[in-house]
């Protein structure tokens, strides 16, 4: 038998398909130039599908590779190995929701936007938004967090339960409806982050937060990348709860200026936004206004109403279509990293003067609170600048390290960023091997990602 | 050759105490009766003298409890095999604080009062406050938060990076020093909570708060434990970050007015704190005056000078010593439960019955925003009265677990709640052993505590 009838026999025609279009849409996510195809993509309904599905795989050693929203950048859902693409969209319901406790529980395909559209009307969110109508199965498989994170925390500081598949079909229920715990071993974190070679995760339980009262939003332009970090820094040790502080280069100004006919100043741009009540918000933006004139910000136009503060952070929501538009025709190749926040400003010149020297337009957002920014490369389909955009990656990325970064903040390890694991994690990847050895032995649990093979 | 002689020759004479005074003072911790002398105490001053002894440790089969301030409630301390009681309290150092990438790192014997000592003047703090002058390596054993959790999370939430020491005497270091990753699998976590079974902790990397410009507190009584929580959860759904908000039961009350002479009523009361600016902080206090008042508060007192403020939360800071001294010649049974936060009112009204039926003198406080409690019951010592004592602790624990919460919020699980953990964790406890074994296969690291002995 094949494994298509196979698994026809076991889940039923419906959630089965092994059509050529359905097929080369699972062979790969965003911004990832390999493409695989699986030999079959199931749709699994129900927590019962996905166990009967692993314990197949698991007996029959076919690689499966769970897939949500597919909005992956490091080729985590490429199934390198063919077998089953697992895709999780069609467990999209939100199962409950609790205002009272502050907690929702929902299926992984739910997205985190349908989630907050069930949530307005409780006067509760959740707060994390990697952008990309991200699903919250893909977002707490690989630890998704966004620009809200400096205020929020990332997707794992959001999870209280977790039901997961294991790789042999066995269902597990992780955490509890409690907002702390001591109790057992923290597995909720284990699986969070662990781009699905640990199991499938069925159901998530995450943490709401309230919607504030009130929101401001400010855009402050810098001379230069170190006086904006500083700014941002010396905010935060002033106790401002800043929700979101992110950093755009001029080039992407440019871009976005070009690309929405506006004419912002072309500099090392900080968007900030602010979350509480009135007179709070109010305050705090006084204090970042003061503070950013005294580091010879360029301007600070602030706004507290929705119109305005949309108009203000545009440029920072189009910048990705706008470099897109400025550079038709050529690839991007888009990274990202993070390092202690003083680490920031030469971080960001140093990438920014690489790739000027090797002739490639970059431009470049980060998310200054966290330390964590991305460098979006366009180049033309050609081995050398392929090569040569990698040099600059792999530069950037161990430069990181090597002031005690990481190799990525949020997009994750899939399979571009393979090569660093060693270098970051050192004697503690044994460990990583080992755990996953434990959990996944017939090593089905998509094959090839988030740990490099043994030496 | 002895034990004692053995270690002595490999980590030095000032590094081993086998005196009586010393293994005596290493044979429990707080509030748990059982004690056990451990054979031998060892003081390490730095990770390759833990190394070593671990090293030994797994090659000789020998039992090793790690401590730190010998806070614990739960008996994590009682070194039930005997072996070598691990303190950790010489290696004391901070060893860097970097403000400007807004953390420090720390050796696992420094309290967290010190570290916010050497941070003060950065404008730096470390939000976790469990009490009890407790060391940052206990507080990462076994998760601590305290009343501050409900704004700023619990101690894991604030753990970049660790230096650990494996059961075989290996040394690992976990995490980095960028303040959110997306690399590997999350061991931090893992080490988190782990209550030293799975190694020691040798140093540890934390994520820093700014101090807030502004702090109010408030004292609010209720008539029962479901207004009180009603009010504190329409607060937290309106977005307000509460920075603490305490439910303390009325016997507390009375006790304490008895101990300070103070006159304050003798109720439920909720006591809050708000950290912001300035006008920010008079807008909270406002709103949480028309919510209390709205729900029939019998009053609203609100402070936000440091003496004042000390004034009103005084009740709360002193409620055990009171309870203490009402209570004299009784032993204590202090206990921990989390429950989704609408559960709470049941829960400690039930608890409190509870105890009034089987005619206990019982004193109850509650992080409310995180629905932890904490109960502290008197009892004469006697077989009977403790059998009475444990039953009320297991059917509120039974309970908690009924509606979805944890056997411990905060305490941990150390000896006292291992019963509860099968009822818990279900098959994820297999996971949890798994893990241990893979990690610590000559079970030498703190035998007996955090999972039961498989059936």
């Amino acid at each position: 038998m094949s494994l298509a009838s196979d698994l026809t026999a076991l889940l039923g025609a419906e959630q089965v398909d092994v059509s050529d279009a359905v097929r080369a849409q699972h062979s790969r996510g965003e911004a990832y130039a390999g493409a695989v195809l699986p030999d079959v993509v199931v749709f699994p309904r129900a927590t019962a599908e996905v166990a009967r599905l692993l314990a197949y795989a698991s007996a029959h050693g076919v690689p499966v590779t769970p897939v949500g929203a597919n909005s992956s950048l490091e080729g985590h859902t490429v199934p390198v190995r063919g077998g089953v693409s697992l895709d999780l969209t069609r467990m999209d319901r939100v199962l409950e929701v609790r205002p009272q406790d502050l907690l929702a529980v929902v299926q992984p395909g739910v997205t985190y936007p349908r989630l907050n559209e069930r949530l307005r009307h409780h006067g509760l969110f959740f707060p994390v938004d990697p952008g990309a109508h991200a699903t919250l199965g893909g977002m707490v498989s690989t630890n998704a967090s966004g620009t809200a994170a400096v205020r929020y925390g990332t997707t794992g500081d959001h999870v209280l339960a977790l039901e997961v598949v294991t790789p042999q079909g066995e269902v597990l229920r992780l955490g509890s409806r409690a907002r702390k715990s001591a109790s057992g071993y923290d597995l909720c974190a284990l699986f969070t982050g662990a781009e699905g070679t640990l199991g499938v995760i069925t159901e998530v339980t995450v943490k709401l937060v309230g919607l504030p009262e009130a929101v401001a939003a400010a855009r402050v332009p810098f001379a230069d990348a170190l006086t904006a970090t500083t700014f941002v820094t010396r905010l935060i040790q002033a106790g401002v709860p800043v929700a979101r502080c992110e950093l755009v280069d001029p080039y992407s100004i440019r871009a976005a200026n070009a690309y929405s006919g506006t004419s912002f100043p072309e500099e090392m741009t900080v968007f900030l936004e602010f979350h509480g009540n009135a007179p709070g918000v109010a305050a705090e933006l006084e204090l970042a206004r003061e503070l950013a004139l005294s580091l010879g910000a360029g301007a600070f136009e602030a706004a507290t109403d929705a119109a305005e503060r949309e108009r203000l952070w545009r440029t920072r929501h189009t910048m990705f279509f706008a470099a897109n538009a400025a550079n038709p025709g050529l690839e991007s190749l888009v990274t990202d990293v993070a390092v202690p926040i003083s680490e920031l400003p030469t971080a960001v010149t140093t990438a920014l003067a690489e790739c000027a020297a090797a002739g490639f337009e970059a431009n470049l957002v980060g998310h200054v609170g966290d330390g964590n920014f991305h460098l979006n490369l366009y180049l033309p389909e050609d081995p050398a600048a392929r090569a040569a955009a990698k040099g600059v990656v792999d530069r950037l990325t161990e430069r990181a390290l090597a002031v005690g970064g990481t190799a990525t903040g949020e997009h994750g390890v899939g399979l571009r960023k393979l090569g660093y694991m060693e270098r970051e994690h050192g004697a503690s990847l044994g460990l990583m091997r080992a755990i996953k050895q434990l959990l996944d032995p017939a090593g089905i649990m998509n094959p090839g990602k988030k740990l490099p093979e043994a030496p």
